[in-house]
């Protein structure tokens, strides 16, 4: 099967999209113009399990251009955007994805990419990854059974064989890594691409930190001026949050957060600093970024005021209690697109934005491209890294050189100049013999 | 000699300033409260090369609480506070320190602290360090005559075998330090306090931020709104000047820097960014926190507008060209305290604060004490850690446990309460299993 | 006629929307409430001549609740929410509404709620009043005609002695009204509803502030941290647009402004200040709020740079010149929904929003209810005074009290207390003889 | 007798800080080249009663070079900056001031100043204008005996026939006068300084806003960072106080507002609201900015969490109960300079900067140079405006064109230009014809 998308007819309309974020995404091209030269993915297949948007369509470009075989499936079964899954199958991409797939589109999407035999991942969240490793230490579950269903006759060891090397973009897919890493079962080697700078100090700060609120905008076109908002969660996702309930006016942003030093920053930060039992009371926005589950449950919604708004910013769809709130809920009903209203037994009522799903892929569209352009850049230098170089099975981080020309790249495409070290302070810099 | 200090009977006025030091310092007065039961410290020597302010104040009776003997002597000749010196001598702590040292009287006192055989250093500037390494290495200069004149019959030798481990709290004395380790030279091990989140995420960025201005405030009275602020270097330290110069409403706010990476950042936490030799022509005022040499140079004090301030917020008074603004200046004269106008050969007249020496605390106070409370709170701990363990010969960093104990009570003297993870939390964060 | 609206049967989807809009307006509710026990509006016919959008439908329902016969038709052709005229109209309002009515259509509706004998008129930008006025005046125009095609045999004389009164919400129709005053034409007594505090101190800046941000991201979805944003005019609402774009993280925020103390005004609250001339060189976003014609002109235009993304935030499509940029683009072509791309003859590229249309009622949902709860309130309480008071022919603010009436039942419904003057305070703030 | 300053040989040390102050002061420099060309004042003889700073020096040095014969004396007691009184007594002015004075050398003051039969009276805080009142309409009290004493044989009658004009800067003043007008008891025209856009829109906001946080940190080396500050009032003094809070990342900025508009606007603008009485539990440190008495009461006091920081923005010492405080203190002894602490009955310690009186005038140095150019361009403008029209008796506004002439010549010794009408503009501006 070469694709499987909602309508091929939406090519042209994602074609337009594909061009307005290739406009703000100058460093991929950049990279792209010299992958084209250098075709370093030449002869490997590149299996992309992300979210399927435009700016992931300006990276899938680049790695074809580089050589590679393409073969894009979603990272999330909500987040496809159809126009570009629909213009990228019409350039020869092999793409298998859709908005709105069920756990079992969603799983045979991983099944169709294992079938190409890929010899690279990219990953997001760490599905595909984890499969393969399912897969090949014989762990079989309802999720493996729908992977079967298109994979086709994968022998998992020559699978695992083959693979140069993978990608994962986020923090929560790394931490799965890790700990495959410690049990001693990770099977290829991992470029962490969010530990590079560029990224994690970059997209989850900045990209969810924006549109995490352009999420919450379109889903309730609430004023957030006056309002009191709860974030879980202070790291880098956090934190851009935060500093953007801030920017648009909120009364008060109260973060929670279990590591000390975290919670002590945000302090001096210049936010309040709570448990979620005292927060439930006061907010009147919450939103999740810890990577954790349960960050809310059903003790903290019953202690919420009446009309409190609900979202998730952190990867999986696991951090406010959504299967309890519908379990509790005397009454549930949609009151705009992608806004649910639970009234709870207590008579109180709470609105859910896209089921706890991550807020700014479901109800807007993701990071901006100039982000992504960072993120994705690092993406295919990390590609084009395992391919070159043979590594032992470890999770890594990019080389910090890498990190710093992807970030000269950017700041060269938004016109800015930086301070030169003149040769005195080059050597000012490694002496140890200077006093007071 | 015991100690040597201004005037005695400035002690009264010292021991009230200790009083309000220690009203803001809760966690080292939790940490002493142990150290007097425990007393870690007994039968060690410390000397301690700090700023002689009523924060150290505070630390240092927090050290003989726990059983040391200790000497002080100042990090900067001009950071003195001479009520401090006065109370803490009386106290029987061993004082060789008054503001307004010569050279020679700076390097008389790093003397005074070896003729005592100290067991472990604090050093913040790396001068204390520095000059037991010459000394050991055989590294003749003037200082180390100085040096000679008060410390007696030390034997360099018998002095290294003695010495547990060291601590060091600024970048700039790490820097030293590792170039000494990275040329084989280091010669016990040191415990790079700087490097503890509780230090460096903390006191660089909210401390120096808040008392930089507060220096530029007393010296120059001018309001900050409606002005262009430049700032070199973004680091902790420069990025808390930078932050705060728009909080208090500056027009423009301009980075200068050598790190892309950081470049990057600075520019998307919505800063100008440009080389030194753009911003000196717009700046009206200009701070350097780049830890490096002529940051600002003739060259660029040059292109300054007439009245532009410049004031330097790193460790060393080498950010500035203040010889070469002497050398070519055709007047200077004082126009109020730290502050003095040079008339440029252009007509223009520019103004210097504090001789380009660390502006907040010759201007100001230096840092709260608060944020002192957890810089110090690492010293002590970092202090008993020397002596409890014995480490082999490099820099290290404080153990994480410590630092985050550093926070938890931090926080709990704040009466702040933070998130408990469940125990259904804790499993989660150390799966690998768990899907979309 | 009873009622004409697009479709009936949107009537459904009207009422969620109105179920979610009176949720973030209780100060409407509150009247509501108090209205359904006073009914102060009993035996009135009131006109609604305004947006028809689901915060006005709740504004209907409290008029309705207060007894009033309320008939609702549009202030603008294109701004009717058909779905909500469907609910009001099945809820026995009388409507004549739907979006994209010819020039013919309008003025229909105009003469639909003059058949009703309105003795009550609320009006956004002075369409109704005006008409009243020409008819009692005998001018007769084309729009009259139309007008008289619906009003059946309305006897003007009779009309405006039976009016107790009328509203206006707008600063362009309050402009209008005084007009007529000095003239010593106007016929009935109006309170401008735009002169309360309640309405323009918060409307403006907190809600065009951000509505305008929520508007330029679903059209072109870019990231504003990092961005150069231009920002013409430095009223009201252009101060609110310029403090979220700096609260988004703009790097520079560049005001244009004719008028010195708000430019000065803007240069202290940290904004830079510069004609536009100059601010057309480096701005990559650019936004006008000036109430004027060409704030950006095509002189203008030929200096930005490619990518270079124009919209507009005052009320008429005046203030960038549109027409010109169609003249003179050498090509033109819709990126995205709302967002046109033209070539100019430099090489360049410029994108505009929503054709130079209010950019947050265009491209995002105008001011969200939550600011519309305190406009909508004075027009309830100014509909309600104007009955209950036999006010002379002038135009009116409504009292002080009323406006501090809104802002106590807003604070009230936010859970928020406010401090109390004691007896003593009362006496120190009228005293004259207290000294220092 | 000529002039009554501390020590005429600070006058050296006075002379630096006018020149400084005059760097920062280009407006009033710019008035006092044509001051001097023009000798508007020629005859007069104008009584400043003004806080005697650098910035005053500057004003009072433009009024003499207007022609006037200028007599000086203090605003407050406490505020003189004596090395400024010394450098304009030796100038030739008449100054009766010192730091510290006592109350009675306070009246003795103005009464110097009375013996001089000023035409032009320039106050702050109306002390002056309020005396000439009482002798007048013959309200005799322990204060005019005082200032009896050095008055002279002062014909109080004579004395207000002689008056030109009087200016008053500041509100507290303003309401004062306003109550005299509606009593019927004004005696002169007075032009309230404080109304002029550049004065109060500038002074009060930026000025305080920043000077009395200087205050606060030379006073108490506190961190703001982390700390819950609550502000006591949301005039513009309160505003600007409070967004300087926030800037310097005060944790919780709680505003305490008794009007109900302003203290929603301080909702929307992100700040909490709420009583004094809940404040008071959980604020670090008070700020009172109301013009009103016992804005903090003993009551409120015992609420406080141990270690709260006291301190007045308002320009009268009447906002916090300090008599309370004394009376009920069961210790009481001084910490810093400008820092007292005292000890409650029950246990806890609160700490009260500069007695109670102005922060920033007491701790600090007042306003910066910069705004105080604006607000005594106003002055010296409305002196020469009192002299140069015969005024009916009423409280005035400075007329809009010398309020935008200030605000130009500020943006233009800024370098900063702005943007100007073009003709086609300026008509559609005067428009009333353009319909929907």
């Amino acid at each position: 099967m070469e694709s499987r998308v909602k309508d091929l007819s939406l090519a042209e309309k994602g074609r337009e999209q594909l061009y307005w974020a290739e406009r703000n995404m100058p460093v991929l091209l950049e990279i792209r113009r010299r992958f084209e030269r250098e075709k370093p993915l030449a002869g490997q297949t590149v299996a992309a399990c992300l979210h399927v948007t435009k700016e992931t369509g300006v990276l899938v470009r680049t790695l074809a251009a580089g050589g590679a075989r393409v073969v894009v499936i979603p990272s999330n079964p909500l987040s496809t955007q159809d126009e570009v899954a629909a213009a990228l199958a019409q350039e020869g991409i092999h793409v298998y994805a859709w908005r709105g797939m069920s756990e079992r589109d969603y799983y045979n999407a991983i099944g169709f990419a294992l079938s190409f035999q890929p010899t690279v991942t990219l990953d997001d969240g760490a599905d595909l990854t984890s499969t393969i490793h399912k897969l090949r230490h014989g762990i079989r579950d309802k999720t493996l059974d729908y992977v079967m269903e298109t994979a086709g006759s994968v022998d998992a060891e020559k699978l695992v064989a083959g693979l140069r090397g993978g990608t994962e973009e986020t923090t929560t897919g790394v931490l799965r890594l890790r700990a495959l890493k410690s049990a001693g079962k990770l099977l290829y080697p991992i470029i962490a691409v969010n530990e590079s700078y560029t990224k994690y100090l970059f997209d989850n700060r900045y990209g969810t930190g924006q549109s995490t609120w352009d999420g919450v905008l379109r889903a309730t076109n609430l004023l957030i001026a006056g309002k009191n908002v709860v974030v879980a969660g202070y790291g880098w996702v956090g934190r851009g949050i935060a500093m953007r309930a801030r920017g648009l006016g909120a009364r008060r942003v109260i973060v929670v957060e279990v590591d000390p030093v975290r919670a002590l920053e945000a302090v001096f930060d210049g936010f309040e600093v709570m448990p979620m039992d005292e927060a439930a009371k006061v907010g009147d926005i919450f939103i999740t970024a810890t990577g954790n589950i349960r960050a809310i449950n059903l003790g903290h919604i019953f202690k919420m005021k009446d009309g409190a708004v609900l979202a998730n910013a952190g990867h999986f769809n696991v951090e406010i209690d959504v299967a309890g709130l519908e379990r509790v809920a005397v009454a549930k009903r949609q009151i705009r697109q992608y806004l649910e209203e639970y009234t709870l037994p207590n008579g109180r009522r709470v609105y859910l934005i896209g089921e706890g799903r991550l807020v700014n892929l479901v109800a807007a569209e993701g990071h901006p491209s100039e982000v992504m352009d960072l993120s994705f850049a690092n993406q295919a230098l990390a590609a084009e890294y395992v391919v070159k170089n043979k590594l032992a099975i470890d999770v890594y981080k990019l080389p910090d050189e890498l990190d710093r020309e992807v970030a000269r790249l950017k700041l060269k495409t938004m016109g800015i100049e930086i301070e030169e070290l003149t040769e005195e302070q080059r050597q000012y810099l490694t002496s140890w013999e200077l006093g007071t």
